[in-house]
């Protein structure tokens, strides 16, 4: 592909990924506010997003027939936002005293090390042509905190109860 | 907020929210090659990175008490793609004879038009203190095309026909 249509696409794939997280943001926002037709209205316009994002996705040939290499890109990218991003991000925002933007950055740093293992582990079982082994994954709403099986009392990182955890299961 | 926080969380939250979408992406393509569990656990994962990326967008101030400034939001996004960003993008695949990229910008540009109307619409009502009218929204799965209340035969955009649209409703 042409370099600067490579670009464009890109950039493109940014944008939707964004506008489709916005309106996730904005549907939650809409239903805390009883406004259930606009939620819905939010959720499906993010679907809408969701498949140009895929669209653009899959002609920069960034979808791998081989799982095992799609599971590649996910380790690189948490393993850049732990060892790269996070750490100059929050050292960043302590300098400039920013209280806030220290703990969004920390919670989701701390996150990022639990996924890079797990995408470390379904690695090695993909290479073998297994499965994921855990059919329970439980994440924090408030921090993004991520366990497989039972979710602790409290949230190690942000103290939130064990009672507010999602649960993803199979 | 002090300028270069602002910058890196910005930043931040247009990494998560590729992290996010790259994830879904990922977790149709583990369930189409049968891995359930992994998927499961991709969806787990890209849900953490909502919660980051939330973080990240209340942190800075993007996130309004009034629903009419996240909706005047979504109406600024739209148009943007529809009156800058896509027109250029498929223009320059056009110029550059790149087919896919044409296809994938024009399917997204012409979604857009529709998402701008519809926000619109959703404005004028939330000024009156009133819900979004329609309960049901339908997206074609294959270009984005939206829809209320029924979708068509076949997509006037990409031709997919009527039963792939996923719908949306309340
Ligand atoms: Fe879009
Ligand atoms: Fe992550
Ligand atoms: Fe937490
Ligand atoms: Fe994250
Ligand atoms: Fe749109
Ligand atoms: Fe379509």
């Amino acid at each position: 592909m042409r370099k600067m249509t490579e670009e464009f696409l890109h950039n493109a794939f940014a944008g939707e990924s964004m506008a489709h997280m916005k309106y996730l943001i904005f549907a939650d926002e809409a239903e805390r506010k009883g406004l259930v037709k606009l939620a819905n209205l939010f959720r499906a316009i993010a679907y809408a997003e969701f498949v140009h994002a895929r669209n653009h996705f899959r002609e920069l040939g960034l979808l791998k027939q081989e799982m095992i290499d799609n599971v590649q890109q996910c380790i690189d990218g948490e393993t850049y936002e732990i060892e790269e991003m996070y750490p100059v991000y929050n050292n960043t925002a302590v300098f400039q005293n920013e209280k806030g933007a220290e703990r969004s950055t920390r919670f989701a740093w701390e996150a990022e090390k639990i996924h890079a293992e797990m995408y470390k582990k379904a690695k090695e079982l993909v290479s073998k042509n297994e499965d994921y082994p855990a059919n329970k994954i439980y994440i924090c709403p408030v921090c993004g905190h991520t366990i497989e099986g039972e979710p602790p009392e409290k949230c190690p990182v942000c103290g939130a109860p064990k009672s507010s955890y999602k649960e993803f299961s199979v």
